[in-house]
């Protein structure tokens, strides 16, 4: 079965997985690379990693995956939609190797990448861009790939099967908030939580049977 | 030397300290005991209960303290002020032992309990709070006892040498939030995470040396 699955998605200890203001030069604002230098330091990001649990959880991004969906503010800074040029931040050959639905208000024509990635543009509520990606999955997972608007509203919706928080202590004060109304989440969820020596704390929630 | 310390403090992933809304009948609101049933289950709450690291971490509470301070929101329900006969939660032997300072807009004479224990009501600027405690402690250490508030406030003034919060695996959606206001609080402290078998995340927060 085909499932939706949510990885890498990094927090501050106060829950947000952004800082502000989002731009070209600082997409995750006063964060900066905060947030992600657990993942950097891992093979599944640079093949002199380390390959303990940090890489051992990372890497899972890339198996089984038939799509992504993503949030219009994953795919560009503010303003992206106005540019023709515009193709993501991640060059001629983007790192998802599948096809990858953004969700944004101003959809446009899909756009062949080299690699495999082909993004397309909808217009959609969370059900309706679920129900694309799993066709184009072709019976394997969706990834929901954020920001954390999106998964939230993914969540909210109850679409998510399974989902990977990586908890980084640090304080952001300010940004997206991952947790804004997600009460009795666990409700739904099995949740583990396991330190790394890294420092981060991984939060995996694994959807209960029904 | 003196430290100011807080232990024991249980929040929930998106750092709530207490749901609401408050009362006698709920003093954690919608959370109910879940924000501490990880401590009911050890020894240093209960004499049958589990000595690992949940135990280890939680009985700090009660080493080398001379003085507590805490909120009016941890002393009573709402209302409190106004009752001439309320002591506080705990009864004729309250689980202090020491003098025990409540910050209050509502100062009442002093109360000498039994065990030790003797509650003080000020209306005080935290710095002066810690003032008065620090002397009453004679020489030992003070515990910052919460709630949130006045956590956060202690913590915002720069007074707190030494922080153990827990994360309990729940999303309460709602009630008093520990990090408003918090931004970089990181830069102050080396902070260390640990995971237990029981499921919830120890995180102790150390000054570092100035």
């Amino acid at each position: 079965m085909s499932l939706t699955r949510i990885h890498n998605l990094s927090i501050s200890l106060d829950g947000f997985a952004t800082g502000e203001p989002q731009s070209a030069e600082a997409p995750f604002g006063h964060a900066g690379e905060r947030l992600h230098q657990w993942m950097f330091a891992t093979r599944f990001w640079d093949a002199g990693g380390t390959s303990g649990v940090d890489d051992a959880l990372a890497e899972r991004h890339s198996h089984g995956i038939g799509a992504e969906i993503m949030g219009a503010n994953k795919f560009g800074p503010p303003g992206w939609a106005n540019d023709p040029d515009w193709k993501g931040w991640w060059g001629p050959n983007p790192p998802f190797h599948t096809p990858t639905f953004v969700l944004t208000h101003h959809p446009q024509p899909s756009m062949a990448m080299e690699g495999g990635t082909t993004f397309h543009f909808l217009d959609a509520a969370p059900a309706e861009a679920l129900e694309a990606a799993r066709e184009a999955a072709d019976g394997l997972d969706v990834r929901i790939g954020g920001g954390a608007t999106v998964v939230r509203d993914f969540l909210a919706a109850g679409l998510v099967d399974h989902m990977h928080l990586v908890q980084v202590p640090i304080v952001l004060g300010r940004g997206v908030r991952l947790w804004d109304g997600l009460e009795a989440l666990e409700d739904a969820y099995d949740v583990e939580a396991v330190s790394s020596p890294s420092g981060v704390t991984h939060l995996t929630f694994t959807r209960k049977a029904s």
